[in-house]
C-alpha cells in the first residue's frame, strides 16, 4: 500500500490525515497550532505527530508517496515559503522546506481555501468537475477556481478572492480589506448577521427575540416564514446570485460548490439562489451549471492536500 | 523547416497565414467566407487555397505541423464540431473532420476569441504572461481567459462571455442576449456610440456637429476636454474597469488585454481605466497587473491557431 499525507493547517488546529491513493481517510487527527514564537515550532510539532502516528499505525515513511500542506496567507507555491500569514505570525516562511528537512517526504503547499477546493472536486460535491467554482461563506467570503483540472493561483497567487468583488460602488458597508461595499460584506455569516440586526429595528419580526442574531437564526427565521429575514435572505441571495452569475459568465464552471458556516442552511439558501443565478447568468450558463452545498466539511482541506501530494509526488 | 498554418474564420473573410515555429508569419492571405449553402463549400475553398499557397511557395505538406482553425460559435473542441455558428450558418458542422480529410493535415479548433487571446499572450501584449484576460471592445464585448497557460473553456465552451456580464440590475439597455445592463450595452464600440448620442441632447458638445456618432468620435472629444464626452467615457470606464477587477479579484492575471475597435483610442481609455481599475481592485491585485492594448490587430487570430497547432501536434 502507498499513502498519502494530508496536512491542513489553521490558526487554533492543525488537522491531519492520512490516506489511500484513492483519497480515503484511513487515518485522522488533530494538533493544536502553537502560535508562539512567530508560529516557528509549527513544522516540528507536525513532524513529530505524523512520525509518531506512523509509528502506533505500523506504517512505514517510505510507503508515503508525499505530503500536501494547506496554510492560510499568502503563499510562494514554487519556493514554498509563506510570505505573511497574519493568524499565525509566519513571515517569509520557510514551511515545504522546513517541513521536508524534519520528515524526510517531499511536500508540496497550497492555499487552504484552494486545497479544500480540490477536496470537494476529488471527493465531494465536485464529483470529479474539472470546471469548479468553490465559493466559502464563513467569518469572511473565500473561494477556491479549478479550470482545466487546475487550480487557477494567478500571478501572485490571488485568484480567488471573491469575497472582495464589489458588490456597491456606493454606499456599502466597510470591509476588512478597507474598501466599502465587497461582497464579503453581505454574504458571509457576519454579512447576514448585520444585515438581520440592521432590518429588524422597530419591525415585528422573530429576530426581536434573539440578542446576538446570527446567520443561523437569519435562515431559520425565513425558513418560518419571517418577513424581515425574508428580505435579508434576499437581498444576501440577490448579490451572491449576481456575483456567481458574473464569474459563471466568464468560467462557464460545470459546478459551483458553497460551503462554510451560511452553506449550512442548505437548500434554505440554495433554492432562492438559484432563482438569482437563473436571472443574470446566459442560458448556456445557467442550464450548464449545479449549484451544490459543499460535502467534505472539515475533510475537504486534507483531501485536497492527499490530491496535491498524489498529483505531484506519485510516479 | 517545419511550418503551422493558422486559420481564421470570419463572418466575411476567412485569414490565413503560414507561421515558423517562433510565431513568424510567413506568409499570409486571405479569402472571402463564402456562407450559401450554410457555408458547406468554406473547408473546400480553405483547403483549395491552402494547398495552391504551399505549391506557389514551394513548401512540402509533410513540413506542415497541423493547422489551428479559429472560428465563431459554439464549438465542441473534443469533436472539432461546431454546434452553431449563426453568422456563417453552420449547424453541426464537422469543421476539423472534413478540413483533415481534405488536407491530409491534422487540426485543432478553437473558438475564435480565445485563439486572438492566444495570439496575444504568445507574440502580442501578453508577452508570454501564463495569466491573461483578453477583452475585446467592438460590436459586442467578448472575452478569452488563460490560466496556468491554458485558455478557459468552461463545462459547455461557453467561457468567457464577459460582455454578459450584468452591470445594471435595473434600468440597463436592452442587450443581445435579451437580458439588460450586460457590460457590451455600455463598453462595446455601439454602447460607447449609443452613450454619446443620448447624453448630447440638449447639451453644449462637439458631438452634436456629428450626425452619426462613433465611440471614434466619443474619443476623439473626450481627449480635446468635451464635457459630455468626458461624462461618457468615465460612465464606460467605470462599469469596464469594475467589472475587469471583480474579474482581477477572481483571477489575478498578470496581463489585461484590451482588444476591438474601442481600444484603438490607446491611452486615452487607458488612463481613466487603470484609475478605476484600482479603485476597485485589491491592492495586490492592482499591483500584479498592466493592462495593455493589443498589439496584433488582425493578426492575433492567425497567430494564435498557429500556437495552438504548434502545442496540440509538435512532437
Amino acid at each position: 500500500m502507498k499513502w498519502l499525507l494530508g496536512i491542513d493547517i489553521g490558526g487554533t488546529t492543525v488537522k491531519m490525515a492520512i490516506l489511500d491513493l484513492q483519497g480515503i481517510i484511513v487515518e485522522k487527527w488533530e494538533i493544536e497550532t502553537i502560535i508562539l514564537n512567530d508560529g516557528a515550532q509549527i513544522p516540528h510539532d507536525i513532524a513529530t505527530s505524523f512520525l509518531k502516528k506512523i509509528e502506533e499505525s505500523n506504517k512505514k515513511l517510505e510507503d508515503f508517496v508525499g505530503a500536501g500542506i494547506g496554510a492560510p496567507g499568502f503563499i510562494d507555491f514554487n519556493s514554498g515559503v509563506v510570505e505573511q500569514a497574519v493568524n499565525i505570525g509566519w513571515k517569509n516562511f520557510e514551511l515545504v522546506g522546513e517541513f521536508e528537512r524534519l520528515t524526510g517526504l517531499p511536500a508540496v503547499i497550497e492555499n487552504d481555501a484552494n486545497a479544500a477546493a480540490i477536496g470537494e472536486m476529488w471527493k465531494g460535491a465536485g464529483d470529479g468537475a474539472t470546471e469548479l467554482l468553490a465559493v466559502t461563506l464563513g467569518t469572511g467570503v473565500g473561494g477556491g477556481i479549478i479550470t482545466n483540472g487546475h487550480i487557477v493561483h494567478g500571478t501572485v497567487g490571488m485568484a480567488g478572492e471573491i469575497g472582495h468583488i464589489t458588490m456597491l460602488t456606493e454606499g456599502g458597508v466597510l470591509c476588512g480589506c478597507g474598501r466599502t461595499g465587497c461582497l464579503e460584506t453581505i454574504a458571509s455569516a457576519t454579512g447576514v448577521a448585520r444585515l438581520g440586526l440592521e432590518k429588524r429595528k422597530n419591525r415585528d419580526t422573530v429576530l426581536n427575540d434573539i440578542k446576538a442574531v446570527t446567520a443561523k437564526d437569519v435562515f431559520d427565521a425565513y425558513a418560518q416564514g419571517d418577513t424581515v429575514a425574508t428580505e435579508v435572505v434576499e437581498e444576501v441571495t440577490h448579490y451572491l446570485g449576481l456575483a456567481l452569475s458574473n464569474l459563471a459568465n466568464s468560467l462557464n464552471p460545470e459546478i459551483i460548490v458553497i460551503g462554510g458556516g451560511v452553506s449550512k442552511a442548505g437548500e434554505v439558501l440554495l433554492a432562492p439562489l438559484r432563482k438569482q443565478f437563473e436571472r443574470f447568468a446566459l442560458p448556456r450558463v445557467f442550464g450548464s451549471t449545479t449549484i451544490k452545498v459543499a460535502e467534505l466539511s472539515n475533510d475537504a482541506g486534507v483531501i485536497g492536500c492527499g490530491w496535491l501530494a498524489k498529483k505531484m509526488f506519485l510516479k
